[in-house]
């Protein structure tokens, strides 16, 4: 009898877990993603501000896919490894279309997780740079470098306010990091090597629509972090919503108008399924419906895990993390063995074990059980727990060594403009003479 | 009195050298240059086979300033960066026009290098490979990585062939250390992660129009690194040239044809002077001539260095390594300094210590005095030469843990197929059926 194939589309963290879940199943299990990559999403605005090197956090997914296969003398991966962009999903002939070629699946695993959603902002998804993928954070990376490089060669002073004016859009954990990331590189010996520049006059000013900052943890956490980051500097607008972004300013509903070089975009997420032969039924934010045993509404023999689906607690929905999808991924390989038994599978539960958010400079914000922290215990066990959950070992070596540079010597290491691939900043609209007038104006007042 | 300008054009070897030699000479240096870190040319082709992080070999310039400074307290860089595309240099006006602003000079060091030169192919500036820039090895590594995740899923054995076919066109140096490079690449751990992929089938062949390589090294090495390179698999075709490069496939003038998704280029150098205004006298490949004291011919306080001056030594001009930009570097400093003191320049005169070229997979061949050596010695001392050369400690550590791991793991850690800025191999043109037909008739006679 032929075994049974088993197709994963998405090597993120819920996609990943699923095929190692599955390695020794003894079914033909592929894995399918568009990058040779599996990205560690959390480090990634460690990345756009020039801490860690973009190597440090992608791992190789065939070197991953050695690790499980048992028998190492084999030297034959458990997990096929298929590097391609899936088009369609086509559940009748049970196949899944790519740009390479057709894969036909028994069972099939749907973790294609998310994307960043601009909420209908006018010029956000064209001036506003994301942070959810490698690319646009190496991105995000070459837009801050280029904007020291030329406010350094700018003279006028508006000009150059508008080149270090960093607009943070979203105060849910990737907004709170980045800001806070920010504040770190900034006052890193990186001044120093801009003697040209006064790096006071740098502006970070964080958008939030909602009335609080991490509003997913208790609202004490968000309070601290509130305090914390304004302590370092960063402006922080709440119920505030932006309008519009142009290419060099952010207008905001209140119809005040920032000039403002780099728009950094974390307010907004949206599944990001596949096409399929039939329509899914789905909730807000496009994730897909399932039942609690995390198979779709509409076919049995198809799962949806991490930022895909749309899974309730308790009554609640999940909120989007990484411990999640690890554990989604875990609940999915023992439904498919269920089911490759003839058993019926089982309805997943979430085990949580907490929640971390770095804030920087020392301080972090936790929450574990009914415990919730604040401080230098909460960023180091960010730091740890970050760490330990890095895929191989010589990463973690990597991270660990540059962490402790960058901390004992307060510089940062990695600071290369290259591979700029529609660097916005290059294009950034500059200040008209007449604005400059107007702003002149309005400042003198 | 105003400190005088000296204005140098281009971070490389010469002109980061000259910065350096200045740094203490109390004029007033600006060094421009279009990206913000030095290129580590010679471990470019590490980066082109997944052996090395690009931020291992590329240091951002304000980071190497900071050493100039003698006074560490006085955190004032003596060395002043620009960041910015050189458009023309005005010799009446003695100003360097950049994108950005414009810049007096009263002395002024041009040391913008050389460029990749096509000799005129048809299709190569399109197609090939260039390995120049580290954007450019970044993009070679994106493509044969690629050619590898595309080739595990072709079915078709022509178009595998085609995809697992890397043609190298010249045999200097960087042509050898890529083929080299290559082998050893394939040859590591790689292979056990495309277990569908049977890599014997990968054909690496290397194109010289002249008649032995190494040209520039005594003959003997010419003819050890023939043989070394055959022995490891490598196809030489000696005294051929190219004709024509389309997307997937090289023409030779014997009229071959030979179907590969990747040509590496590495055949030809022109020299890559800024605009002026006035014309200037240069020799062939566009470098231009100079003084024996490096002064242009035509301007007595304007200096050009490196890849960009044609420098005779013993009535032979000299060949394009690091070791004589960073002389000319250190002489032109000492000139201009003769010229500020109201001294007359004296001629340059270069010191050559020797010559080495990696083949790869432990050994190499070099020349010191009249000695000419091969083998793994010679391997030996290119690495730990080039590991001192390489600009800071930190990257020097890096290079060298990186290096152990590659050659005790025999693995390669950095596999990622990011920032795929142009990468050519999403176009390549596979076969067409008909000339599959073609190709498996010609193949079965």
């Amino acid at each position: 009898m032929k075994s049974p194939r088993i197709v994963i589309v998405g090597a993120g963290f819920g996609g990943l877990q699923a095929a190692q879940s599955l390695a020794n199943s003894g079914a033909d299990i592929v894995l399918i993603d568009r990058h040779n990559y599996h990205t560690f999403i959390p480090l990634l605005y460690q990345i756009a501000t020039s801490q860690l090197e973009p190597e440090y956090i992608a791992y190789p997914i065939r070197t991953i896919l050695r690790r499980f296969s048992a028998k190492r003398h084999t030297r034959k991966p458990k997990v096929r490894f298929c590097m391609a962009e899936v088009q369609r999903v086509d559940f009748s002939a049970q196949i899944v279309e790519t740009n390479r070629s057709a894969i036909a699946y028994d069972f099939l695993v749907l973790a294609t997780g998310c994307q960043t959603q601009f909420l209908g902002v006018s010029g956000a998804s064209e001036h506003a740079f994301a942070l959810k993928t490698l690319e646009e954070a190496i991105t995000l990376r070459n837009q801050i470098l280029s904007c020291l490089e030329r406010a350094s060669q700018e003279s006028n002073p508006l000009r150059r306010e508008q080149l270090l004016t960093f607009i943070i859009v979203g105060g849910g954990p990737t907004g709170v990091e980045m800001a806070g990331a920010l504040v770190e590189m900034l006052q890193s010996k990186l001044r120093q090597d801009y003697p040209s520049l006064n790096l006071e006059q740098v502006r970070l000013i964080l958008v939030q629509s909602g009335d609080r900052l991490l509003a997913n943890l208790p609202k004490k956490l968000g309070v601290y972090t509130y305090k914390r980051l304004r302590q370092l500097g960063v402006k922080i607008y709440l119920e505030t919503k932006v309008s519009q972004v142009t290419q060099g300013s952010v207008h905001l509903e209140n119809h005040e108008v920032i000039p403002a070089a780099t728009v950094i975009w974390t307010a907004g997420l949206e599944a990001n399924p596949p096409e399929t032969s039939e329509e899914l039924s789905s909730a807000k934010k496009g994730k897909l419906l399932v039942h609690p045993t995390l198979q779709l509404l509409e076919q049995p023999n198809v799962y949806a895990i991490g930022d895909l689906a749309y899974v309730e607690q308790k009554g609640k929905p999940l909120t989007g993390v990484a411990p999640e999808a690890l554990q989604e991924g875990v609940a999915v390989a023992r439904n498919i063995q269920r089911q490759l038994q003839g058993k019926s599978p089982k309805p997943f539960k979430y085990f949580n074990k907490g929640r971390l958010a770095i804030i920087g400079c020392y301080s972090g914000v936790g929450k574990i059980g009914g415990w919730a922290f604040t401080g230098f215990l909460a960023w180091l066990m960010w730091l740890g727990v970050h760490l330990v959950y890095l895929p191989g070992y010589r990463n973690r070596l990597l991270v660990l060594l540059t962490w402790l540079y960058t901390y004992l010597m307060g510089d940062r290491a990695v600071r290369l403009i290259i591979s700029g691939k529609n660097v916005k900043a290059q294009n950034y609209q500059a200040l008209p003479q007449d604005k400059l007038d107007f702003f002149q104006e309005s400042q003198s007042k």
